[in-house]
């Protein structure tokens, strides 16, 4: 990996361990708080994980963005989607328009969407409102050669990190996001290289493909990692051999957002192999990452496990966008309010239980 | 229960079932989406129960609330709390000054928290803020005789109807809640009872009591349910004999919000003892429920399975006072706007998938 380029070295260099001492001090004030010990679970986890994050006892979330990374993938040629390709610039059209599940939901959640043309097959002209960042008109289908260059590999990384560049000076909580007909395919693809799992465990029905479909897309995704054959100890040319512009993309948003001390929270499985290839190349980055949900697609948690995150929400989606992240949004923000907001024992004027006072 | 009042009654028997004809269109509806059918899961299903709640194509939430009955609980002098009796008054003043776990989370979600004083085993006149309707200082010691007599159970629920009556005519959302120390101690043995299962399969550490603690709060559930001998094929009997006012006020307003069509979700352990007496008067008033989280309480999960809920979230919840309940409001109100929102193929100009075609 030593033909990293410098921009994506630095974001490396960047990425900070935790204050011990913060820690110590949000923790005494959350088992202050006038609740039994614990008893708000997760949102209190979630308020100091913010809290270490932005490096202080009272954290804020003010600006919310989701990234939706859209990109084509040659791979559709296999026939292992339910949707012809056409539909990527569709349903970026659909993005601009504010029609899509994720416009729906960032408006609920109060977050901005910015939409990434980091790879769709279609003249960057067609689209108005969207960050043209286009690293390619589509990766190659991967049964026949690498996906991608190893220099677009490295593109579509810088891509993410220079968005974080762009919009980090005020962004307090990142979602990652994606749109691309096929992508499943190379996320199930990186999950079995960087996973080491049979491709069958982790390869699911996208966006509805049925049993036959499903037989043939595993089929599609063993001859692709034959015909490449990865190097599982170089993300990048996992990346490249048999994953997608958009991926690259959010792995180098993780990774950026990471070394700027925002919390970001991460989709479902085309995300999720963006946060693994991130995590496989600076494995301290995972104390950044939030998991957003569980997805339907099974090779998700296989992937959720390897990086040590456990879902916030559960709630059968399978859409990708960044609707599961953007939705989740509003939980990591409970966790703050609650972290600031709930009154101690003493400034609540209530008596303590018997674990607060065991402890003293 | 022939001596139910005509006001009770009244409730259940206006508690309507939903229109067939409106849940195909809604459907029709989600199936045209531009999205891969039934991607976004939950939030879909969501949004049909919220529209055949309401009885519309295009349901609505504007005005939410959470409802958190305070009541007191003779059980206590037996030791089953890790805090002390004057806590439940001592947290009623911390909910009216604004500093406890529900009134962060109700500010977050944007919901009024009315607070309801009735059992506090306190003046009246101690409270300014909250509605006055105490149907008694605290139940009593349960393993001693009934927790409290018929009257003073058939008084909670109807406290929880009139509420609705109050405020119901703008109310678009309701959420159940609770405060009382030692009130998982009555849930629990309503869990016992209305389920079957033995009393160690559904009695959980509450506020946080230790080993032995815990076996002590089994063995006195256990007494109380052999002393009171509480008449399974009678919910309000059950109430009366090992219950709480709170989860009666409980049982009523849910009874209530399914009578004028507004959906009501449950928090935890307290709140669905509640919704299990109210779904044993009723057991049409589950389609009106949304279980708001999963507990960590060990009962929790009995009670919903047998109501035939499935929680929304599963975040380590433990505190009660409607937590968890208005926590899940975003989520509901997620799924309202995804129904609403979401364009269809053709609105977006996108092209539908094979899935999509195929019912054509």
């Amino acid at each position: 990996m030593n033909d990293m380029n410098p921009k994506i070295k630095e974001t490396i260099t960047a990425i900070q361990s935790f204050d011990p001492a913060l820690g110590a001090r949000v923790q005494a004030r959350l088992d202050d708080q006038a609740i039994p010990r614990g008893a708000l679970g997760r949102l209190q986890a979630l308020g100091k994980q913010v809290a270490l994050i932005q490096n202080t006892v009272r954290p804020q979330i003010r600006t919310k963005k989701v990234f939706t990374f859209a990109g084509d993938h040659g791979i559709v040629e296999e026939g292992v989607s339910a949707f012809p390709q056409a539909v990527t610039r569709e349903m970026v059209k659909n993005f601009i328009r504010g029609g899509a599940g994720i416009n729906v939901l960032a408006r609920h959640g109060g977050a901005e969407v910015i939409v990434v043309d980091i790879g769709v097959n279609a003249d960057p002209d067609e689209f108005d409102g969207v960050e043209p960042c286009k690293v390619g008109r589509g990766t190659k289908n991967f049964t026949r050669g690498p996906a991608m260059g190893r220099e677009e590999a490295l593109a579509s990384l810088a891509t993410g990190i220079g968005l974080i560049e762009k919009y980090g000076d005020d962004l307090d909580l990142v979602g990652t996001g994606d749109m691309g007909i096929g992508n499943t395919t190379p996320s199930s693809a990186i999950a079995a290289v960087l996973c080491d799992r049979p491709v069958a465990e982790v390869t699911g029905r996208g966006t509805g493909i049925g049993d036959t479909a499903l037989q043939h897309k595993v089929a599609v995704i063993e001859k692709g990692i034959a015909c490449n054959r990865p190097d599982v100890s170089d993300p990048i040319d996992v990346l490249a051999k048999v994953g997608g512009f958009e991926i690259g993309g959010i792995a180098g948003l993780i990774l950026a957002a990471a070394a700027w001390r925002i919390p970001v929270v991460i989709d479902g499985l085309i995300s999720t192999a963006g946060a693994l290839i991130a995590h496989s190349l600076a494995p301290q980055v995972s104390h950044y990452m939030i998991a957003g949900h569980r997805s339907v697609e099974v090779g998700h948690r296989v992937m959720l496990d390897r990086i040590g995150l456990s879902p916030l929400l559960d709630l059968d989606l399978r859409l990708g966008e960044g609707t599961g992240a953007v939705l989740a949004f509003h939980i990591v923000e409970a966790g703050v309010k609650v972290l600031n907001e709930v009154l101690t024992f003493t400034e609540a004027g209530v008596t303590e239980g018997e674990d607060q006072k065991a402890v003293r």
